[in-house]
């Protein structure tokens, strides 16, 4: 089953897994009404667009993982669906260096239009896939999948994993524990960003208030520059997941 | 204006104060297709089914401080809209010393029904009102009104005002010294329940995800039993709120 509006595709919402997968940025798509906010081709297909490789990844890892998949269709640009309305990123004048000419300025009314057609529209459905799942019984953990560039703001990261928690690290530290056993990426916990940032408010709108265990990847971009290479993280990624999730299972006894 | 489903009806959405009153249990309904539960005439009428009083206490602080009211439209026993689809309160067997019958061993598809029918709809109706006042840069306070029984399995309750909050304090606290300073009730932070207890759901649903400045008020039942009371309740208890909200934007800076 797949449910597609301008703000979000679910595919999967039957799939019988216990995690939910959940990319947010997977889309450089700059549909009409917004179209390409005044950027060339170039920055269009830049990571300050969109997380490139994010979901290609998201789709290996739900497809392992038989969990549902929710993702974006247009750019993070335009709106940013992880980041609350009255956020300065969620309809951002500048990212890094570059000016975003379409969001010069944007007066109410314009906000009000793409908080009303996106974000809520996402975040309304998205809490619909988990409160079902609720409803039934059965408790999901929630994955948020992003990407990073490699170079920022002229700086080099050498941190090839990110593992970023909101408010209950649990999860978050037995997914990087396990990524640090199960393979030779470079793992940090809350790098290169973390909740201070404003990362997770995804989780902080999804998972936080309903007790769901949850956790934020970040992947360095150029690991996951092509299908081949994200279906290869996808296959390395999936295990530290089911591994982690066998690992707070135990640990607060709930049954799997 | 007023918009109405038969999960929420929402009030003055228009008006521009900076509180959102929210109402969660102001309804004893117990509309078609899920009837009575089983239950007597009184019971239907009893705390158990809804909280007397709040409801006309919430529409006068509205009034007062020219607020929108959401508010629920059927009782808390099909669907307690205060608590998330997988906790055993949302459509309880149980409430107190009573069974609810029609509650009894309900299969997934039931909890389902209720969840997508009332607990979807009112949140997410609640999430746009608020949404749309972030997307037009204001910062709405949020304060839901409950009240409570004055006797709770045999035991008389002293406490006349609650004050609660979900993980950001700063109102509740600046709510409770106001009321101390401005009234002559009882009130206590935190009494007679707190988050501990499950009880600030909408709270943490709406507010602490968007970082906005939230309470939950509890009064006791005996002291709003009719619309005379209610309206005095609101008369006294709108100044506790203005001051509590000039504190808290004193100590932040916060523009008002």
């Amino acid at each position: 089953m797949s449910t597609k509006t301008a703000a979000i595709r679910i595919e999967g919402a039957e799939r019988s897994g216990r995690f939910v997968i959940i990319c947010e940025h997977a889309s450089n798509a700059m549909p009409a009404p917004w179209g390409d906010l005044g950027l060339d081709a170039a920055q269009r297909a830049a990571h300050i667009a969109w997380d490139p490789g994010a979901l290609g990844l998201a789709w290996g890892l739900a497809e392992v993982l038989h969990a549902p998949l929710a993702h974006a269709c247009q750019s993070r640009l335009i709106y940013d669906l992880n980041r609350p309305p009255h956020h300065p990123g969620a309809m951002p004048e500048r990212s890094e260096i570059h000016a975003i000419p379409g969001n010069a300025g944007l007066d109410a009314q314009a906000r009000l239009a793409r908080t009303e057609e996106l974000y809520l529209p996402f975040h309304a459905e998205l809490r619909a896939l988990i409160a079902r799942r609720l409803a039934r019984g059965e408790v999901p953990i929630l994955v948020t999948v992003h990407s990073f560039t490699p170079v920022y703001f002229g700086q080099r990261r050498s941190v090839e994993l990110g593992v970023i928690h909101d408010r209950d690290p649990g999860l978050a530290r037995a997914v990087l524990e396990e990524a640090q056993a199960r393979t030779g990426l470079d793992a940090r916990l809350n790098e290169p960003y973390s909740a201070a940032d404003g990362v997770t408010h995804t989780l902080a709108l999804q998972a936080t208030p309903m007790g769901l265990p949850n956790v934020m990847l970040e992947v360095r971009n150029d690991l996951i520059a092509d299908a081949a290479a994200q279906q290869a993280m996808a296959a390395q990624l999936a295990p530290v997941l089911s591994a982690a999730r066998a690992r707070i299972e135990t640990t607060t006894g709930e049954a799997a």
